[in-house]
């Protein structure tokens, strides 16, 4: 194991709160005092620690921006040419008309576009340009959707407001207290949920919604979005920030009869560099200028031009179709195996981010913590979800299978002998998201 | 004149509300006609626009963020190796934390740091963390802060309460109407307008403030803001976004016997790439901890990197002082030719981002525009602002301000014939800041 990884991890617990930017990279995630925390390169689904151990990734591969893979060739030459050109001056980047004109190319309907860096800001930014665009606040939302205030504020009346909505506890300290009663959540796929809750509240302007999540969404859910928003007049926002352009060139709800007024895309857009984008309907998206929205870092080259590379790339290679193949190959072979080892497993739907889920109750985190740390000795990041890339091969994934194969009997025996916690050499992993984002 | 920038403009207003992200981007900011729009390539303070025409920047370098000049060799030397090792895997970036060991070595009243992409964004995070630490909403504030809803909620009760605070007419639309009432505007170096809004809201946790705006503080100022916060348990953040690096190693607070909790940096701290912290005291930033946080892109290498290579350069090489140094230069040249020219001019205090204002009330912006123009004819972007970079030198301010010495002339007689308007081949520049930003 990585000893500089962790020695490196205190030295970050003691200057950055928390030890770093996202939850999703901390190792009391995984396995706090196994786990390599930190690389030093990566490349494909290769990524080395600072011992320089070298891992497959068969994990998150970047929290799912490194869609191309790590250190993609094509992305990664654009953009080096970028950087030696100047990548932020007085004047504008050519690069982000275009990458504007080919969000719009693969998603039809819109007819507007902004960018921004982050997910979370990207979501912000959606969210304002549809308040303005309906002189309505309240939002309804279904899902996960980041660290804004407009989200975490429905967490302020109620702090288990959340529960059903994957994020339970989640703090909205640092919100104004003003915001309570301006977010309400809705189930996933549950249309008379969300019925109900548009019955109980006439003046909502914003529906916001994921674009999938373990599951797919039902066509009757999508259905009846589109027509309580059209009816209402409500603006509807599809976050594709996770789900988006895995499983279509564009969103997942292009692969429905949906109508979203609003996509919002992050993570794969740029391979892993900061890039984000709202994309939206003409009309709404000219809302945009009634209020005011600037930011410098907007403007910044790399992201542009690692965006554009990326999408031309997903389409050039039928990355989607890869993507689902693969995901599909490593979920019937968890299937398989759990069924070979009697391991109670489900497997879900949305193939590009393939997940397992255990139904041991409340051992579902020791026993997945073991899983994570017999993997790791057999030289792969893993965990129950992986975000497929298009470095991953079937090659990859048979060998990645071999190893589960061992590991699984491990898990049933240890479930079995009741020996879990008793294997395990770190302590077991924390649940702060019931979905890895 | 770039013809090919006009034509990706207008192809840039038909997909992207506004044209860009950053309203100080925008040609109708300069000269809506005449101005070049886009670059192609940027090297040191030249920039090539789309037609292969190269000016010298004597404006906005990148607005602001180019500190060390465009496409620095070390700068882009260190990322574009981090980029060919990968810049966002499942594990941590090392850089981050030697990011937040080197901000908290140039701050060293300070103990932790939280990193963002943008200004706005990293503004936002403070602010959140500020709220979370005392618990009380309301913002007391001074001066520009971004797009984001804590700041523009000033403008929900009355659309006039921006008007001495930079940016009139702000439109808040969009923004929750129930957060009016959270934020309340302060004059910068007022210490009986800032009084009496302390004294008119017992219950303001935050105070905001810029660095520098084109005057530097008054010690007296920062004095009365360090009392009363101290006395009323207010978290103190100074926006750094602007001001900071310029004059001094970290923050211009750090000139003055100034303590605020929060300094937030953006703009200059990776020499044009995305890169924004939060650096504050231990037990305030401690507080990030009490409230949901965390972002993907937040966690990608080469906002980092591209920090530390620039962190590093601006210590190594006194940049501060070559700011200072030319800015000044450049201050006293304009003094010297208006005052030649009989022009009524003013010049700022902040050298690092010098700037001339005209005293010929609502005939200012057309003669600016004339300025503007004029000066692109001999091959300079000008503006009544100079971010200065390590890239300008005496001989490039000298020979700017022969040209500056050759429009002058050009201005002082159009006015005395009261032809300014007729001169103008182009519209006359708006004035949505008062401030360049």
């Amino acid at each position: 194991m990585s000893n500089s990884g962790k020695k490196l991890w205190k030295e970050a617990l003691n200057v950055i709160p928390g030890g770093n930017g996202l939850l999703s990279k901390r190792p009391d995630r995984y396995g706090k005092d196994i786990w390599p925390v930190y690389f030093s390169k990566a490349k494909g689904c290769q990524i080395w620690d600072l011992d320089d151990n070298v891992y497959i990734d068969m994990a998150q591969n970047g929290i799912g921006t490194a869609i191309l893979g790590y250190a993609d060739d094509d992305v990664n030459q654009s953009v080096i040419k970028a950087i030696n050109q100047g990548v932020n001056t007085s004047l504008n980047a050519p690069e982000e008309v275009e990458l504007a004109q080919k969000l719009l190319q693969l998603n039809p309907t819109m007819g507007g576009v902004k960018f921004a860096r982050g997910g979370g800001e990207a979501m912000s930014l959606a969210v304002r340009i549809a308040r303005a665009h309906t002189k309505l606040d309240k939002v309804a939302f279904s899902g996960y959707h980041g660290w804004a205030d407009w989200y975490l504020a429905t967490n302020l009346s109620s702090k288990s407001n959340l529960d059903e909505h994957l994020l339970p506890g989640l703090e909205p300290l640092g919100v104004p207290y003003e915001l309570s009663g301006t977010a309400f959540p809705f189930k996933y796929n549950d249309i008379n949920d969300f019925k109900k809750l548009l019955e109980q509240h006439d003046d909502i302007g914003v529906i916001v919604l994921e674009g999938a999540r373990y599951d797919l969404p039902s066509a009757d859910f999508l259905k009846a979005i589109d027509i309580e928003s059209k009816r209402k007049d409500i603006v509807v926002i599809v976050d594709e920030i996770t789900s988006g352009l895995r499983i279509s060139e564009s969103g997942v709800y292009m692969l429905f009869d949906f109508d979203p007024d609003i996509a919002v895309y992050g993570k794969a857009l740029g391979n892993g560099f900061a890039i984000s984008a709202v994309v939206g309907k003409k009309e709404v998206m000219g809302s945009a200028q009634d209020t005011f929205i600037s930011s410098t870092m907007w403007t910044e080259r790399v992201g542009f031009v690692a965006g554009l590379a990326t999408l031309n790339k997903l389409t050039k290679c039928n990355v989607s179709e890869h993507l689902v193949k693969i995901g599909t190959h490593i979920g019937d072979g968890w299937s398989e195996l759990a069924k070979k080892h009697s391991l109670d497993v489900f497997i879900t739907e949305y193939k590009p981010l393939v997940s397992f889920k255990l139904n041991y109750g409340k051992d579902n985190n020791a026993i997945e913590t073991l899983f994570i740390q017999e993997m790791l000795k057999k030289g792969y990041l893993a965990s129950t979800s992986v975000y497929v890339t298009y470095a991953h091969t079937i090659e990859i994934a048979n060998k990645y299978l071999e190893g589960v194969d061992e590991v699984f009997k491990i898990l049933s025996d240890a479930i079995k002998k009741d020996k879990v916690s008793d294997l395990l050499e770190t302590e077991v992993r924390t649940d702060m998201f019931k979905r890895l984002n």
